[in-house]
C-alpha cells in the first residue's frame, strides 16, 4: 500500500507543503522516522523532531508554523491528531479486508462455509468443522475435524488447531500456535519405559480472548483445558491439559503452566513464570516475571521468586542475599571475637 | 462425530433409559459434563455427581439405581467402565482411521510411498525420503529431501524435518515442532562479527519416541543429535545440536539442552530448566523445575536451583533465604551487644 | 544424495583402498561414525579410533600407514583435511542448490519474481511483496503484503512474516520462526477487561542476520522494531513490540526481550534469559543464562541472577547461599553463647 502525499491529503481534507508525489508506504512515530513513512505532529512537545525527523510526510495542523526547515512534505489539516486516527481506522480496515476463499485451499465436503470469511491459500478446514461468520482464518491454517470456531474471529498464518476444540467469537490467534496438541500424559509400564495415556478431551477457548503466536495449548486428558472469555495471552506460552485460566488473566511470554491447575480472573502473571500442576490460583493474583509457583495462591496474593512467597518479602530477602558475603564475614569475626 | 444414546446402545451391548435420540459428540467427566457430552459413572464414590451433572448421556451399569432425578439419557450396560474403555477405543480409532493421499500434495518423483499411510493436504515429501508403512503425516507438514521416516508414525500437522533427518518406529511428533534446522555455530571473525559454522550433521530419533508441539531439535554440526528409544518431550522443548538424550528419558515443557551435552536413561526432568553444554548428566537422575545445570551429574542425582545443587540441600538454604531479613538483623544486634 | 567410495574418490583424485562400492549418505565424525557414513581421519591424535569406527567410508592421506585392521573402506588422497572442506563445500552447495518454482505455490498478481530464486510448494507471497535476487524460500512460508526480502536469504519451511516487515539481504530465518505477529498490547477498560491497543508498527531485519527455529519478533506498536546487523538468534526467543537489538549481539536459545528495550552491540545473551521492558542495555554487556534484568546495565557489564547483579558478586553470595543452614546455626549458637 503505497499512497502520495497528494492521495493524502485529499483523503484527509488538507493541503500539501512540499513534494505532493512523495510516497510513504507506513506509518512511523516522528522521532523514529525513515525513509517512505508518515508520522504527525500534534502534541507541541515534539515539534523539535519534526526538524530532523527522516519521515518522508508528516501530517500536521493547518496552523503550524515552522521555525526551521523541514525536510519532511508535510499534510496540512484541520485535526493533525483525529487525521491520523482516521488514516489508522483505514489503515487496519484495508489490512482486514481480505475476504473470500483463496485457492489452492481445502474444505471438507461436510462443511459448509459462511456467507462472510476468508480462508487464505493452503488452509485446511476438516470433516464437520463449523467456521463463524465474519470469521478469517489466514493461509496454511490447519482446522482438524469436528472443530467449532466462532464469529468474526481472526486466525493469523499456520495456526494447527486439532480435532475437537471449541473457539468462541471474537477471538484473535497469532501465527504458529497450536491448540489441542495432546495432554503429556504418560504411565510407567514394568518395562521401565511409558505407556501413553489417551488424551481425548479437547480445548475450550470462549469470547475475545486473544493469543500469541508459537504458544502451545493442549487437549484435556478427559473434559476440557479451559481459556475463558477476555484471558490474553503472549508468545511461546505453554497451557497443559485440563488448565483452566480465568476471565481477563493476563499473561506475559514464555510462561507455562502444568496440567490441571486452576488460575482465577484478573490475575497478571509475568514473563518465563512457571506454574506447578494440580493448583488452585486465585482472583486478581500477580506473580512476578519468572518466577516459580509450587503451591496454592489465595485472591490478591502478589509473589515472587522460585520458589515464589510474597512478593515484598521476596525482595528484602533478596536485599540481604546481594550482601551475604559480608554477613557471612560478620559472623566469622563474631565467632573469632566471642572466642577470644 | 455425533452419536445418539440409542446408537451407543447398541454397539455396547446396552438399554436406553432416557430419550434415546439424545446425541453427544465428545467425551467429558462426570463432574464437568456439558452439552453433548458422554460420560459414565463406574466408581460409585462419583455417584453424586450424577445427579448434577450438564453431560447429555451417561453410561452406567445396568444395576444402577438413582436416589434422586438425573437429567441425563442413561444408557445401561453389563460393566460401565468396560464399555467406556471401548468406546475410547473405538474414538481413538476412528481419529486415528485417516489413510491414502489428500491433494494438494507434493511428493518429490524419486519417493515411492508404502503400501498404507496417510498424506494430508499441502503435506511436501522431498527427494529420496523414504515413509515407512502404516505412517500418518497430517496436512502441512514439510518432509526435507533425503528424510527417513519409519513405520506407524504419526507427524502432526505444520511438523517442519529438515534433510537428512532419521526417525524411527512409532514415533509421534506434534504440530509445529522443528526437527533438523541448523545448530547454533557462529565463530568471532575479526571483523568483530561472525561467520557461520556449516551445521552439516543430522538428528536421529529412534522408536516409539513422543515429542510435543511447537519443539525445536537442531541438527548436529557433524554427526547427529540423537533422542533414544522412549523417550518423552513435552511442548517448547530446545535442544541444541550434537545432544544425546538417553532411552525414556522424559523432560517437561519449556526446558532446553545446550549443545554436546549428553543426558542419561531413565531421568526426569521438570519444565523450564536449562542444561548448559558440554555436560554429562548420568542415569536415573532428577532435576526439578526451573533449575540450570551447570557441571555434570552423577547417576541418580536429584538437583534443583540454578545454579543447581543436591534438592534436599537446596531446600534447606531456600528455607533460610526466606529468613534472612531476621538472620541479618540477628548479626546486627550480636555485634551491638558484643560491642556494649 | 548417496555417494560411492569410487565416485568419492574420482572427484578427490584419491584412491578406493578396499571395497570400491560401499555408499555413503552422509557425513560422521570419525569417533561416531554409523552405517552409511563418510568421516575423514587428518589430526593423528584421532589414529585410534579409525580402526573402531563404523564410519563406511574414511577419507585419509595417501601416506597413512594403519598399524591394525580397519573395516571401513579409505579413500586415499594427497590432503585428507582438504579433500573434507571440499566434500563439505559441494555438499553444502548441493543442499543449497534450489531454485524456481514449486506447485502449488501462490504468488500475488502484483508481485515480480526476480531473476534467480527458490520458492518451495505451498508458498504464499502477498500483494506488493518484493523479494530479492537469489533469495530462496523453503515450503510453506507464508508472506504477507507489502514485505520487502533482500538479496541472497534464505527462509526456511513454515516461517510466517506478517505484513509491511523489512528483510536485508544475506538473512536466514529457521523453520517456523513467526516475524511480525501483534505486539501484547492491551489497555484495560472500565468493565475489568481489555481493549486492544492496535499494533501496526513493522519489524525491520537488517543484513546478514541469522534467527532460530519458532522463534517470535513482534511488530512494534507505532514505528520499528529492529534487528540490526549481524545479530545471531537462537531457537524459541521472544523479542517484544519496539525492542532495538544492537549490531552482531548473540542470544541463546529461549530468552525473552520484553517491549521498547533496546540492546546494544557486540552482547553475549545466554539461554533463558528474561529482560524487562523499556530498559537501555550498553554495548559488549555478557548475560548468564537463566538471569532475570530489572534495569539498566552500563557497557561490558557482566552479570547473572534473577534478578541479575554483578557476576563476580552473585556467585560469591551463592557460594554463601549454599552455606545458609550452617550460617543459621552459627548466629543461633553465638547467640546462645552471648547469653550465658
Amino acid at each position: 500500500m503505497e499512497f502520495s502525499a497528494e492521495q493524502l491529503a485529499e483523503v484527509l481534507g488538507g493541503k500539501v507543503d512540499g513534494n505532493a508525489e512523495q510516497t510513504v508506504s507506513r506509518l512511523s512515530k516522528i522521532e523514529e522516522g525513515g525513509e517512505g513513512s508518515l508520522s504527525f505532529l500534534a502534541n507541541p512537545a515534539y515539534e523539535k523532531y519534526i526538524y530532523e525527523t527522516t519521515a518522508s510526510v508528516v501530517i500536521v495542523s493547518e496552523d503550524f508554523a515552522p521555525t526551521a526547515e523541514i525536510s519532511a512534505t508535510l499534510v496540512r489539516v484541520p485535526d493533525a491528531y483525529g487525521a491520523f486516527a482516521k488514516l489508522l481506522e483505514m489503515y487496519n480496515q484495508m489490512k482486514g479486508n481480505k475476504s473470500g476463499r483463496e485457492e489452492p485451499s481445502y474444505i471438507h465436503d461436510s462443511v459448509s462455509m459462511p456467507e462472510e470469511y476468508y480462508l487464505g491459500a493452503f488452509g485446511y478446514i476438516g470433516a464437520n468443522s463449523k467456521i463463524g461468520n465474519g470469521t478469517k482464518i489466514h493461509p496454511h491454517c490447519h482446522i482438524a475435524d469436528n472443530v467449532q470456531i466462532g464469529e468474526n474471529c481472526e486466525i493469523f498464518a499456520g495456526v494447527k488447531i486439532y480435532g475437537d476444540c471449541v473457539i468462541g467469537n471474537n477471538v484473535t490467534i497469532h501465527a504458529g500456535t497450536i491448540i489441542g496438541a495432546d495432554g503429556f500424559g504418560f504411565a510407567p509400564n514394568s518395562e521401565n519405559s511409558y505407556d501413553k495415556v489417551a488424551q481425548i478431551g479437547n480445548v475450550i477457548i470462549e469470547d475475545h480472548v486473544e493469543i500469541g503466536a508459537n504458544s502451545t495449548i493442549d487437549r484435556a486428558t478427559l473434559g476440557s483445558t479451559i481459556i475463558r472469555k477476555g484471558v490474553k495471552l503472549n508468545n511461546l506460552i505453554q497451557i497443559a491439559h485440563n488448565v483452566e485460566i480465568g476471565e481477563n488473566t493476563v499473561i506475559a511470554a514464555q510462561s507455562g503452566v502444568a496440567g490441571s491447575t486452576k488460575i482465577g480472573k484478573n490475575c497478571m502473571i509475568g514473563g518465563q513464570v512457571g506454574i506447578v500442576g494440580h493448583l488452585t490460583i486465585g482472583n486478581g493474583v500477580k506473580i512476578a516475571a519468572q518466577s516459580g509457583i509450587p503451591k496454592n495462591l489465595p485472591d490478591n496474593a502478589v509473589v515472587q521468586g522460585s520458589p515464589a512467597f510474597e512478593y515484598v518479602d521476596y525482595n528484602k530477602s533478596y536485599a540481604v542475599y546481594r550482601k551475604l558475603p559480608q554477613l557471612a564475614k560478620d559472623i566469622h569475626q563474631l565467632k573469632k571475637n566471642l572466642e577470644s
